[in-house]
């Protein structure tokens, strides 16, 4: 059964006739676009941490080091989705969350990412600047909070 | 200058990290898709006939036929833009359109479109149903009625 | 260090600008539809089995059920990788794989796909047709071999 | 009738399934992906000019300024297209060319383009460099000797 924490960050997502592919259901990599639309939004409407200064100002990248996704219901246009992302870990430069996309109470699919922020110039991974480092602990808790 | 009718379906469009190319500016294919997910809002919200229905219970099918494109401004990510849909002409089964692009007044593109409603049987033309033309000369009257 | 066996399929994958995120490498779901055209590409070119004929002619969808990938390297544009699918395991209707993404010897990427046969007129799986399976064994046995 | 000069720079493009909208045709933002990794291709391997270090290590790029373009035939996936690109003209910082899409003397689609000059870092049009001219101009003379 899926359990949503309350205060978990969820954009309700259209599927469109772009995202769709010949059988006129989600075309999988339209799925991971999705991801790094939801991983941007959640930036900057929850943790109110503007995702393109980030690259533009500060020089830092969020690159994806590993994915891991389970597609259990597939999705056609006209329909929508929800998009939960909930935090499940922070290390030292390392950002672990999960996505849940569902459609009331179905799970149409659950991923598992690992992001590492990087330095724009050295492209090297350097330690989460405080600033995006203080909303995650915050989101982190509430993501925690709810499962205890 | 910009006049847009009231009345004009408008929708406020975020530059994402994922539409922008390694200048940080809108990658143009991906103003592209814009401007189809634009029809679809427009069909859906506007004129309220349902998009997908139209492809998946009526088999009709809106293919482009014609299309020409200035851009003016480049929009960078974490920026927003407006995209104004203009009806311009309605024929036997043709469907003519501009698409501004702007922003506080400021026109970043502007773009004149053809499309024709096809049968997916037949992939052949056909007449605009009457349930979609009616609400399409309505908007075209809204349209038309702001220029004069 | 990186084994890849004889007769493994390969191709050559160019990283051009369309593919580049404004950090000007891969961007992420950018690698998603390479590793969808790859799968096309290995059944038109390896196994003999026209993909698109698989879809239109005989109505069988080959939907993504999981996957996981490991990003080790960046790949900016300009760059180039080989891309090589190998066949892990073959279920009554489920295909298993890896794709490794290297540039002389080093591995860019490495990711496992669980993909399933499905009938486009049901939406559910089905067994694994015979005219795919047996080219199928055939390079399994060929990735098998290889190992051994 | 299509006339295509001889020594005009073609590629051979599959249709393939990612680039297929639920009616198994071309969605048309792909063709435009299409057409930007023409252009870089020609750049590569016609005029033997590195796209990517034009923006990597000269901090050149090339936006597109004005496109129209007409669609005469539906692509499906599963089929091929050549597509030609002619050089039409050179501005002080603007080029212009037509893309044809052909298959066995079908104009599939016909488009036309103007794409400007710019510098990376003041983000403002430049004069064409001169390594840069010289190989158009050859090319152009190409494409415009066999119209003559």
């Amino acid at each position: 059964m899926l359990t949503i924490p309350p205060g978990a960050f969820t954009v309700r997502q259209p599927i469109r006739f772009s995202d769709s592919d010949p059988a006129g259901i989600v075309f999988f990599p339209a799925f991971f676009r999705m991801f790094a639309d939801l991983f941007e939004s959640w930036m900057n409407d929850c943790l109110r941490v503007p995702f393109a200064d980030e690259f533009l100002k500060h020089g830092h990248m969020f690159p994806l080091v590993h994915t891991e996704v389970d597609f259990k219901a597939a999705r056609a246009m006209g329909e929508t989705m929800d998009l939960t992302l909930l935090l499940t870990d922070l290390g030292r430069s390392s950002i672990k969350y999960t996505i849940v996309g569902h459609d009331a109470g179905l799970v149409c699919l659950e991923g598992r990412f690992v992001v590492s922020v990087a330095s724009k110039e050295t492209r090297r991974s350097m330690p989460i600047p405080d600033y995006i480092r203080r909303p995650m602990e915050g989101y982190l808790e509430a993501c925690r909070g709810a499962r205890g």
